[in-house]
């Protein structure tokens, strides 16, 4: 799953926060929706953004745009 | 962050995916609403879950239900 040569972004989630992001998750490619479906599903969203923004260094550099632009085309390209 | 005691899943996200992600749940904190805004932004849910089913137990348990509203109480707790 992991683009070749790509690092990688190590992410503790505790249990909870796992387990309630696989629910979301779960729904979503089931149904197609992106629902919240319960104020722990926001925290635990929340929580992970918090972890992404902990480890990334993109987000904060001038490239931000390319850097995401780049990233999204990588990931839907044809495998 | 982590709830005390709670075990933690360590998920190794490549960094086209974290970076992915974070500009979703970015965008969500920002508006409130949750979009997916391309293609890549979707193959990188749909990783992340893989990553989560690979990792958890619960979601194979008979206790499922139960482990998941309580996994959502304790995230949506006062702190």
């Amino acid at each position: 799953m992991p683009t070749a040569g790509a690092r990688m972004t190590a992410l503790d989630l505790d249990d909870d926060e796992a387990l309630v992001i696989f629910e979301f998750l779960s729904r979503y490619q089931e149904s197609g929706q992106l629902t919240v479906a319960h104020p722990g599903e926001d925290r635990a969203l929340a929580n992970l953004l918090c972890l992404l923004e902990k480890q990334l260094v993109a987000p904060f550099g001038p490239d931000y745009d390319r850097a995401l632009a780049e990233a999204r085309q990588r990931l839907s390209a044809p495998e």
